[in-house]
């Protein structure tokens, strides 16, 4: 339906339980150094599958899939800057571009809601609150910069739950980064997020969880201001033939 | 001791509970290639770090290390043929190789060892069988092949508990490829390994359990005859400041 351009919208609530993912697309030339950082950064940055320079479907979690179509809406970036919003890539489409599918939160939420935690922007079009941290990403080659999270209102009995539940996930972010103290990792007002929305605490006794976020890959990549950066658009994920169990570890 | 050649000896049993490592060194050329190989195949090719081009400290997980001395054995393989069998590396080092470190099974037989599973050959000088199996390998540009599997004999009652203690570890092998029945994975002969040394069970009950080996990648590096390829020679690991704990996800 996504390639027919009859679904054009972001993908939150679409096809559950199936693995979406984050794109990043990049030149041959700077993939070693990408998959590297991703390598050394798992929780924000976990590889879902890497689309070899001039191949368009991602073979082994979405046969008959095409990069180029198959997601509804798409950003090309040019030397950092935002340069186009495309339905898809045929404009923009080289041999030597490398696709990278990156996990993204929607599977360990469900991990959550699964285990009776509410989180009340799930199946919304209203995002979750981000930052940006004090906390440093290991770099590789031209790729470094600070750890994007993401930020969710935890009920105080259940946040050994949400640790349990989100750590069967290493490929979707796994286990929070941080517990409790926002300013421990560098976020001054947790009420004026970098990113996303504003959310307020359902109870008094909530406590604040950050989760590493998908976001981060892309900010670091822009800040080297690669010649040709393609990504989705926010919200408009990749939908790859996984279930959501297929990538638990335990 | 190692450095100053004064330990000059297999690894195993040495530094207990720190993460010990398989070494594979290869061109720039290739890396990409090898790390994405790596990456398609976790079970058998978990990357524990990767030194950068030119770089010879393994900087995240044993700040100060030398990867050309740090190694009491070394072998050196060219267009796939082997070619020296040295102390170091000092008459083979250039600036464009790139060295994997790829985890090693040690740390999860700890995990099975702490659960009481008696392993034989544990901090001996002998080794586990080996298979080469029929499940292949997913590709990555040059490299492909068989997984090869270890084999280890684990009592009946035990093999649940075998499962969930190396599920802990993926990045040191994680959970079985395989319970049971040989055939099913293409092993003909359960008393004829290819590599390592024959072991009987210890009782009639005992289940014959399979891992993904860390031989895997050199092996389908070593097919795929790069024009020069370095590893460790077997049983003489690259030892970590990583505490096997360090490496569980839950």
């Amino acid at each position: 339906m996504i390639r027919e351009g009859r679904l054009h919208r972001p993908t939150s609530g679409i096809a559950p339980h199936f693995v979406q993912a984050n794109l990043a697309i990049l030149p041959r030339d700077v993939a070693f150094e990408f998959l590297l950082f991703c390598q050394r950064n798992p929780k924000p940055c976990p590889v879902i599958e890497v689309i070899d320079a001039g191949q368009v479907e991602a073979a082994l979690t979405a046969p008959g899939s095409d990069i180029r179509t198959d997601l509804s809406l798409y950003r090309v970036f040019k030397n950092g800057e935002l340069a186009d919003e495309p339905d898809n890539l045929e404009a923009h489409w080289r041999d030597d571009l490398v696709s990278f599918l990156l996990g993204c939160s929607y599977s360990f939420e469900y991990a959550l809601i699964a285990n009776g935690i509410d989180l009340p922007h799930y199946g919304t079009d209203r995002n979750v609150s981000m930052f940006i941290t004090n906390i440093e990403t290991t770099p590789a080659g031209p790729f470094s910069g600070p750890m994007v999270v993401s930020h969710r209102w935890i009920p105080q009995d259940k946040v050994v739950r949400a640790v349990q539940a989100t750590s069967r996930f290493p490929d979707t972010h796994g286990a929070p980064i941080h517990i409790g103290n926002p300013e421990a990792i560098g976020i001054a007002d947790i009420s004026t997020p970098d990113l996303g929305e504003i959310w307020e605490p359902a109870s008094p006794d909530d406590v604040p969880v950050f989760w590493a976020c998908g976001v981060t890959p892309q900010t670091v990549a822009m800040e080297s201001k690669p010649e040709l950066m393609i990504t989705h658009s926010p919200g408009h994920m990749f939908i790859t033939d996984l279930n959501d169990e297929d990538l638990a570890v335990l």
